[in-house]
């Protein structure tokens, strides 16, 4: 089932509450409030509250929210209860850091391969994976892994992206400063690590 | 100036704006309408007009906007005419593929130093810059530097934050996975490089 009416902006505020609800019941917390969560995220808990109700309330009113459920809830909606598992392609510095990264457990989320074309990295492991042969992409394909990360240079995305799509991959998580072009199935969202600092500023006194 | 009213949405928004007429027109376009801007970003020109009123009017109707005034002012909005440079802390993998990243000249920002505490990484060069040694970090108080991205371990993070903000530091682009206190005069935009991926299955058909 997908939630049509949901707000892209709400989507993309799913995260930021499911992350601050698994680091505070990581600390110990049960029950959480609207409030609570919002002093965690440093937003305000009328959006807070806004957000949730495009999902019917679950929560009890002066009691707050079961933070188990809570996440249970919003994994459910992001639909990260079916999709969890992804490869990543290009092991340079920023491919090698995002294996590393341990926060993509928070969302349940799994690297389960990683690919490169350097002869030179092939065969070695990181993290715990065996890099293997960008060339021996298909191998993917039984085991349904859809979401890719991309972290190659700027001038194979393109190319890269084209493979991953032919190997069924159907969301791309794109690191790369390239537009890239995919069809219509697929899912592209692209990062810019530079856009958070170009705000900055603004918030300096 | 500041201007109050902005809502932090909006703020958050600006960069994307900011970097797609980069893009635009480094690409040629002189002039750009909103749909254009909305069409290169995935957004809705409906949002980017509303976005652009708290500012008071830049475009002329039908004719749509100056791509390098609307750069310029953009700019001026979000301080980056005043706020460019920053220094870097932690050469890791992360601190490595940030400092090679070319994402930050589309917004004005410029990495002007680099330090750690590894003595096998202080003196040799990268990008451009000498890797200094952290201990001597005081020597950005003459250069006025007030932004500093923190790439160091996490378990380092707080006690490399507090030497920032004794250095005059008043904002940190956060990359690790703590959180970090920080005295009320300083600003700090947290990263999670794993929250984009959170809502990739949610788009996935």
């Amino acid at each position: 089932m997908r939630y049509h009416k949901i707000p892209d902006e709400t989507v993309k505020r799913l995260p930021r509450y499911l992350r601050a609800a698994v680091l505070l019941r990581r600390g110990g917390k049960k029950k959480l409030s609207s409030s609570e969560l919002a002093e965690f995220i440093g937003s305000n808990s009328t959006q807070i509250r806004k957000d949730f109700s495009y999902f019917g309330s679950f929560g009890t009113r002066g009691v707050g929210y079961d933070t188990q459920k809570l996440i249970k809830q919003i994994s459910k909606i992001l639909k990260l209860d079916g999709q969890r598992e992804a490869i990543l392609i290009g092991v340079g510095n920023l491919g090698s850091a995002i294996l590393a990264y341990e926060g993509f457990s928070i969302y349940g989320l799994l690297i389960k391969a990683v690919f490169d074309n350097n002869l030179r990295k092939i065969g070695k492991k990181l993290n715990g994976l065996v890099i293997e042969d960008i060339a021996k992409l298909k191998s993917i394909r039984p085991k349904k892994i859809k979401m890719a990360i991309l972290t190659v240079p700027s001038n194979q995305a393109q190319h890269v992206t084209d493979k991953l799509v032919d190997n069924n991959i159907r969301g791309i998580l794109n690191f790369t400063s390239c537009r890239i072009e995919v069809p219509r199935k697929v899912k592209v969202v692209s990062i810019d690590i530079a856009l958070d600092m170009a705000r900055l500023p603004y918030y300096m006194q």
